[in-house]
């Protein structure tokens, strides 16, 4: 494609259309706009603008169509993928001013929101009224709700709640020919032609911009208690992570944690624990419901599946205080991880019961590869973060060696009937692992549906593809 | 499009593929593929046939594209929006010897299953083995998973499981081309890309044919309760429902029936009911669980919801014999319409706080228009099944005067947040009401896509557009 540049007139319709507030042109300005929460990425726009409705966004849209500028939509700038870096400069939209709760319908149980609203403010604004947004990334208390949709979000909630994929109902969006439509209907049930809604969730801001959403709400949950059980061996926590869900019993959250991750959140943030020396991993399991005998008729049928995996100790957390603790100690991992080394995140996801065989491949990739790393992340899904740490790695294996690493450990998460993202998205960085898994045939299709919404190609370019 | 006929030296080298038993060409072959469950629509394909793998897919997809003949692909023929129908005539291809449950994997809560596999039989299966397939449309005994999900089928439990788009993790797919590809991976979670595997949900097999399925299963659910409630008026008893989920109680299953339909099922399968002549409708509701004290509790704050609403009266079923017997008297309906008269279904849905306008609104437009209807449906869902029927209505009514007030039936859906279609499909008979609600925007993004898919327009040509 052969992008232009921005040029002073059309500079002057940018700022015509959003207000000279609104724009940004010094690099100083444009620093935070510069980077997301990929490694160390930086890639800086043009231009940024923060437009405030969605007319502003089609006009935008219009605008670098006719132009040929290149257009990166943003969030909240918290993805782990590079999703939102201006890799071919041009105009950055932000979405930070689409920042209201529109409604919360309590009558049907959903809210309409714009996509700048923080997840963590939708999920109190909810549970004020009684009602409970699941969706909880990690970076809840950051990231935007129109981000989690076009990376189509989990956190550790997905294996009883379900990903953000099963609460939106219906999006408004704006596409680069600027023309502006919504994507369904505000209904629990839809089944009138393709699922566009279902489509533009993990588009990762290729297809067009999100400009309002509306959600499912479920009832608020009240009870829940908190486990955290101990095992000698990375392996061994796996292999019960498949067995407690063939008890009946479906957690509303399981966590693996290997040990080094909690060495490290007790470091960063003078977390108080007795950490055992025999103590290799960890499992996290939260169940949650209205009846707590319920919780603890479920905890006992765990147990003994816990038991016959090894497991050395469970801690049962029931206060506030207690469940705060553990959540406290998986929350801060990927910070703790972060501060202490640079490093690479991958986000390899399998079928459960073979989170064990991955786990343990990832270790022997790692030796052979001469690469240490962390892992945790939500086993319950089968969705594993490893967190590569170049630690003492020399700048030279760090920079083409480990590709070859990074590529056999996706090998082997397909192997296992996997893929290269759970959760994080394609972006910039993991493009070049999509051959691993997907054939041309599929790569077409991705490239015609693209085609379709953004047949000039201006919209995130350099993503996915 | 112009479309070619099948010629002999085509069907000769269809028979080659498919082999001669499985070529048919008699018009008393030809019969059973000639119509679905819309309505009294016919249309004979020129050919049918029944191959028996991904294989032969291809080729006949391949044969069809090169020569221009249009292919219609066919579940179980229980659709009722003229999915399956060969309008164009050409040929058409059975899926009924995909009939294998190639396996349950019980250490992933998995199965991998071919699409003529009856949703029923599965069911059966997965319980087989303490798991649960929660999809459950009324044709279960007749219908294939195929169908299930080209339809993005839902049927009662969607209002607690969600509909098959929650349980479908990864689908084999031969395009017109005749490529195949796999549309995802067998896992939970999945953000590599659009997502394929929901595109090709709902879509009606104008995309492409599915040959295999991977979906998820969920732990067998232990015990229920069923309650009949019955009230004065079809208002009282759709407002009802939206104030039950506000209770923070959500049923496995909250259907709506009205009196008539209970009438007609009293006749037509010799159902032991006392009808009380105040009873005007009804609520079916379930609650599920594993604990029955706990459904008892959640049952008890139902009632005072149903109280306040007017309720006349409330059956409670825990037996096997009384649940099975309710549940009978909802399942039998729409036999007992069908058996009744020629009708027309429409299958609206709304938010479900507007249900009480929607089925007032029905009600009137069928008074200036002169029909009588009948709805029942999954209420829980804002998901309205409207049974038109002729009567006495001339046929010159029913043909040309009718579509008025199915148009008006749809505006009034749409004006309430809702759209044309909750479970159905638009297939041949609803994509006349398209225009209500979707722009040239949405129709294009939609044109676009399938031609992305089948630049030919060979696919079950006819169908959406």
């Amino acid at each position: 494609m052969l992008y232009q540049k921005i040029s002073d007139s059309i500079l002057a319709r940018v700022t015509e259309i959003v207000g000279p507030d609104n724009v940004f042109i010094e690099r100083s300005q444009l620093e935070k706009y510069s980077h997301d929460e990929t490694e160390d990425l930086i890639f800086y726009p043009q231009v940024a603008v923060s437009p405030i409705n969605s007319e502003q966004v089609s006009k935008l849209m219009k605008l670098c169509s006719e132009n040929m500028i290149p257009l990166t939509p943003r969030g909240a700038g918290t993805g782990l993928s590079g999703g939102a870096l201006a890799v071919h400069g041009g105009l950055l939209v932000s979405m930070e001013k689409f920042n209201q709760i529109i409604e919360i319908d309590e009558r049907n149980l959903q809210a309409t929101v714009e996509p700048g609203v923080i997840t963590e403010v939708l999920m109190n604004a909810a549970a004020e009224k009684g009602l409970f947004y699941p969706v909880d990334p990690s970076s809840k208390g950051s990231c935007f709700i129109g981000g989690n949709i076009a990376h189509g979000s989990g956190g550790p909630r997905v294996v009883k709640y379900g990903t953000i994929r099963e609460y939106i109902l219906n999006l408004e969006i704006v596409l680069p020919s600027g023309e502006i439509f919504w994507t369904g209907a505000n209904t629990l049930k839809y089944a009138a032609g393709y699922n566009l809604t279902q489509l533009m969730i993990g588009s990762e801001g290729t297809l067009g911009i999100i400009t309002k959403v509306v959600l499912k709400l479920i009832p608020q949950v009240t009870q829940s208690i908190v486990m955290l059980a101990s095992f000698r061996t990375n392996e061994e926590a796996c292999a019960a992570v498949s067995s407690i869900f063939m008890t009946g019993v479906t957690p509303s959250t399981l966590e693996f944690m290997e040990r080094r991750g909690v060495e490290w959140v007790i470091e960063y943030d003078n977390f108080p624990f007795d950490l055992k020396p025999e103590v290799g991993a960890f499992l996290m399991i939260e169940l949650d419901g209205d009846d707590l005998t319920v919780l603890m008729q479920d905890a006992e049928k765990v147990y003994p599946v816990l038991e016959s995996h090894g497991c050395l100790d469970v801690l049962l957390a029931d206060t506030a205080a207690q469940k705060e603790a553990i959540w406290r100690m998986r929350r801060t991992m990927p910070l703790s991880v972060k501060s202490n080394s640079i490093y690479k995140e991958e986000d390899t996801v399998v079928p459960r019961a073979e989170l064990s065989r991955l786990i343990h491949g990832i270790k022997e990739i790692g030796l052979r590869f001469g690469f240490d790393s962390i892992c945790y992340g939500h086993a319950g899904d089968g969705n594993l973060h490893v967190n590569i740490i170049k630690g003492s790695m020399s700048d030279e294996d760090w920079n083409s060696k480990l590709k070859d690493g990074i590529r056999e450990i996706f090998v082997l998460t397909v192997s296992l009937g996997g893929t290269i993202s759970g959760e994080h998205g394609i972006g910039l960085v993991q493009k070049e692992f999509m051959d691993i898994k997907y054939s041309e045939v599929y790569m077409n299709l991705l490239r015609g549906i693209k085609a379709v919404f953004d047949p000039k190609g201006i919209l995130n370019p350099g993503k996915i593809f």
